[in-house]
């Protein structure tokens, strides 16, 4: 029966989003000018997405098609895959468009109850931040729920069976996410980029500020890729740990045997993401602080709120392991307490690297003295090293995680306890991604102040919201990585059991098994392991070159409209910021295409040559070089951001000095690292595993025999 | 008695070397400023050796100590060992310490010739190009001869404990190339940075302009990183593709079973060296022109000889294989041909990257027009799709080499072609290095044109060579990035080996066998192979933080001086060229400590938690980051350097434009990345695995059960 905790936890989380919502349209918009600027920021969001999800529905009705054949005509999938992608990609989607619905909708609010006070703004911009963060859980669950109490009760398919076909819903998402991710993440780079090369370097005009027609594509980048973006990433982190531990968990039953079953194993994630939902509302109504509150107190706050839902869910988790595999299989539990504690550690460490407290960004603010270059090669190194620590706690995570989970003695046990520690690490996501979300949208709102010539005290309201915002991403972006590694490994598992599975079927029908050797000493798993390896290093290349191809386009209309529009500069016309908006979301859409499509057919690319050996080298040479990539691009993008913001907080020089103008070099490459190359690689090792585990039977029937 | 081609082969190499030398030496040496500055770059560089070789030895009296107190002592390591490292690491060092002497040597006599003419320049320049090229093959057929007969004809070992104890005089070499490639990389690159940073753009004065205090400095740095660094470097190389090949053929042997002996299987490799050897001296002879070739004639002129010599090669390997193998195993030649044409390969692509003939780096240098931060986010993105030829290149030929040999059916067998097509890579070294190495002599013997202010058109000259010789390094690059990876992934085979066979001896012994499970789905593995592929990453950091840290101390060194010597700047006081040449050697030296003890402790302390299982996955995962990070880091270097010389060349604005000085700030970001840490990586790869290789018996006695 506890497994109905799962669907009680959507409805409560859909309805506390409900609520946090009300509670933010309850809110004053502000002055007319503000109105003016939100609308033009939503009708700019508004537009893009739907373009976005114009071609996103032309590129899933085609795969529906694609997967209808596979499944109808060649019964090479089973008949529910090709539905249950549309439904991953569309909660996905939806989980993106909420939380852009509500960013928008939040920031000129925003700004206006940070003329009250600090508390106020936080007050605002945090309870958006829950809409999305709640969002994203309840329509989590909500799908998870109906296909698996569709499949079970109203089909009556054994566990194995069940998961395998909810593993093409995390397939349809991961490929919804990779395209908000990649188009949303080129937009706002590229807005960012162009607007600040051309309106701070070359015409020296303050950030944000209005006489920069690519000042209102800037803040829409904000919202379709910081928020609409992460909104469809962390929907599909979220439902690929509990799917893949789902999975696992089935073939752990089968191998403890009779005491525990497959539904009793799959139970576990989904029971835990459903108590995750109660303890991230409880946690949440610890953020509050007392009217007059300083900067420290508001990260107190946000801080307890986040502490005490792991605790809840590290408490609750005991009894529900118990519960569910007994007594001698309570070494899961130790699983759950290995995947909150490291992503708690992760974020630390991210934190330490990226903050301006700490050594490492102030060291880097220190490069600044001898010009970019240094600041390019010390941030670079710093974001390298950065990788040390992370590389190292999950491996301890995977170790203790398999290990306590019994898997020295049954190795089927030991691995679904490391696709459980991911399911641990996410559990708290409504209210971690409520502590990450409401960032971008303090960055909203300072925008908007800026824009509307609000009283200085506002605008550093807002920018103290901010900057305690990317403190707490640190945090969301550590859970993150962190679990996105491991789902990772847990879907490389998945994978393999899958090959399994169908070669068994295979003998039973009279054919041959495809033999599957993932020694290290097998060739073909070398080379797997080298290509694999390389593929999110094409990945970010692709990325970043669009994100500097689209900025350039940017670059070139701010130039124009600098030159052809007369008065613009003295204030007396206003830009014409539709073209930019319309040029980034013409650039972004068409510079998305490619890396996903990357994505999508390597894994069947190297399925059909290197055979599924080949394949499983691939993901673990991908998930290695893609989890290293991606913290590396993280923090040494996050750490630029941060160094830049201290000198400009008046060190080493402060704004405008050549210091400064080195800082910027380092955050405007930093950009592109940081928030659309590194965090499309959480999704791309995933999505990699998905497609490949989806086309397992397509690969088989096909494969070239190496 | 093929196996006499060796020795013959190292005697022939080492008379060419000499012979080469005395005609350099035979060269004026030009007017008495030339030389005086030359002997300050000799002395310089001297100095600097002597005592990078004093620390070094105290490292090698330790390790010294440490393998004697293992192997007699404990018992723990077969006697050879302690010794067999020692002769490594001495003639590493000493084919480093020849070819800084005669780049020394002839740096100024290439400045005269080139007064005459292009093509005497040339011959000057690839002279002593030959003698570094010849020097390092012959050393290193020397040490493989001594040791192969001493330990087979003076002791009698069987041919699987002689390679055992022969891979441990490739962990010597491997140690003394790490030491010489990190510390001259540091030197070169801080001088260079550092001259660079106050010179040209604080200073305003040009390149190896004598007022500059940094240019000896600047100058010592090229012997002693390009010059020595890279002979070590490639000693190792070398030898490390015959050792890891003949390992991998007694075990070939053993599987193949009474038709092919372990001496035969070992015979190829160390024969094929020889041949090589000859093949080199016949095609060097090619390397001649007509007294009036421009630079196009110069160029296939270099390529005629490389060319000649890989087919002599090709042919010659034939009969070898056929002779030592039999008609049965002739397959294992397709290995010899698949490495020779893998290294053309990555070489092509090397060259297409990073030439400005060719559209990436054209388009890189337009990237100058939008400022520093896009001309570093488009290199760093070329050099990350720059990984995807190497990799599928690399990846085919693991494929073709293991399966022609044989290896579908006989693993064993198919490993070894694996090898071998790294020795084949590798086998035409002897004139590959020389038009490799002769690039530095050009670039030296430009800045004594310009410090001895010759007339213009000599430092033309001398500037065409350096550009001819950037195109040929770009080869070499190619061959010395797959040949690592190559031998790398033959040294895990033969790790995996060797516990096998001290398991076996365990067994013997009534102790127990220490558990080897490699495949992807032990999390053990997993881990080793994460943490693995994050030693690339910490270690370019490193390597990349020691450069800025020395770099810095110059830049504060060169502007002390501006500052306090009067009448610097107008010509009439001379510079304190020591202090900087002393600044930069004490700081390499420091700094060189750090990444060559995470070098070699990792592996150890890896097997000692993790076991074997670990390790084999901590070398893969090294391995494949590894590669893609070297090659990336090598191919951003060379497209920034040349890009910026395109605006040099009056493209964009050309010298002293806005878009040269974005364009240095890339050059200045690529130094350390393409002559620091990128070669580095090639030889932190091969030494984790024969550090493991060596102290594996070591730590399967302590090592903690997992």
């Amino acid at each position: 029966m506890l497994v109905f905790l799962t669907p009680l936890g959507a409805v409560l989380a859909l309805g506390f989003a409900l609520l946090m919502a009300r509670r933010v349209l309850k809110a004053p918009q502000g002055n007319a000018k503000m109105i003016d600027i939100s609308q033009k920021v939503r009708k700019g969001a508004n537009a893009y997405l739907k373009r976005q999800y114009t071609i996103v529905a032309v590129f899933f009705s085609a795969m529906f098609v694609l997967l209808s054949v596979l499944a109808f005509g060649l019964k090479l999938l089973t008949p529910y895959v090709p539905f249950a992608f549309i439904t991953g990609g569309f909660f996905s989607g939806l989980s993106g468009f909420v939380g852009m619905k509500i960013a928008t909708a939040a920031n000129a609010r925003t700004a206006q109850a940070a003329s009250d006070s600090l508390n106020s703004g936080l007050r605002v911009a945090f309870s958006a931040g829950s809409v999305m963060g709640f969002t994203v859980v309840g329509l989590g669950l909500l799908d998870l729920s109906v296909w698996y109490f569709l499949l079970k009760y109203g089909i009556g398919l054994p566990a194995g069976e069940i998961t395998s076909a909810m593993l093409t819903f995390g397939m349809g998402a991961s490929s919804m996410a990779l395209f908000a991710r990649v188009g949303g993440g080129i937009f706002t780079k590229a807005a960012d980029v162009g607007a600040d090369l051309v309106g701070k370097v070359e015409a020296g005009i303050p950030e944000d500020d209005p006489r920069n027609p690519a000042v209102i594509a800037d803040n829409v980048g904000d919202n379709v890729g910081d928020v609409a973006g992460m909104g469809a990433d962390l929907y599909e982190s979220y439902v690929g740990s509990v799917i893949s531990a789902m999975a696992l968990g089935v073939s752990a039953a089968n191998a403890i045997g009779e005491s525990v079953s497959g539904d009793q194993a799959v139970t576990i994630p989904l029971a835990m993401a459903g108590i995750g939902v109660v303890a991230s509302i409880l946690g949440s109504f610890l953020v509050r602080t007392k009217e007059k509150a300083n900067q420290k107190a508001l990260l107190g706050a946000l801080r307890r709120g986040t502490n005490f839902s792991a605790v809840l869910i590290a408490l609750a988790a005991f009894p529900l392991v118990w519960k569910m595999l007994g007594w001698a299989h309570i070494g899961v539990y130790g699983a759950v307490l290995s995947g909150l504690a490291a992503g708690v550690a992760i974020g630390f460490f991210t934190e330490y690297y990226t903050s301006d407290t700490y050594k490492p960004t102030k060291n880097l603010a220190e490069t600044t003295k001898t010009g970019s270059a240094t600041v390019i090669i010390g941030g670079i190194s710093l974001g390298m090293v950065s990788t040390v620590a992370p590389a190292i706690i999950i491996g301890i995570s995977v170790l203790i995680s398999f290990f306590v989970s019994g898997g020295a003695s049954n190795p089927a046990l030991g691995l679904y306890g490391i696709a459980i520690s991911a399911v641990g690490m996410l559990s708290t996501l409504g209210i971690t991604l409520a502590t990450d979300a409401y960032g971008p949208v303090a960055d909203n709102a300072g925008g908007i102040a800026e824009m509307a010539a609000l009283p200085k005290e506002v605008r550093e309201r807002t920018d103290a919201l901010d900057s305690l915002g990317n403190t707490t991403a640190a945090t969301g972006k550590g859970f993150a990585i962190g679990s996105a590694a491991l789902t990772a490994l847990a879907l490389i598992v998945a994978y393999i059991d899958r090959i399994d599975e169908l070669n068994l079927k295979r003998v039973a029908d009279g054919l041959q098994a495809v033999a599957l050797n993932v020694e290290l000493t097998n060739p073909v798993v070398l080379v797997g392991l080298l290509v694999g390896a390389m593929l999110p290093f094409l990945f970010a290349a692709l990325t970043m070159k669009a994100v500097g191809r689209a900025a350039q386009s940017i670059v070139n209309e701010v130039r124009r409209q600098f030159r052809e529009i007369k008065g613009l500069m003295t204030g007396e016309a206003e830009a014409d910021y539709g073209t930019c908006v319309d040029i980034c979301a013409k650039s972004s859409l068409r510079e998305m295409i490619l890396p996903s499509v990357v994505a999508l057919l390597a894994p069947i690319v190297a399925g059909l040559l290197l055979g599924p050996s080949g394949v499983v080298g691939l993901l673990a040479g991908a998930l290695v070089s893609g989890f290293l990539l991606a913290v590396m691009m993280a923090n040494s993008g996050g750490a630029w951001d941060n160094a830049k913001k201290f000198v400009e907080a008046g060190n080493h020089g402060g704004k405008g000095s050549d210091n400064h103008k080195a800082a910027v070099v380092g955050d405007t490459v930093g950009d592109p690292f940081k928030d659309t190359s590194g965090p499309s690689i959480n999704i791309l090792i995933k999505l990699l595993s998905m497609v490949s585990i989806v086309f397992a039977g397509v690969v088989l029937a096909a494969h070239l025999p190496l």
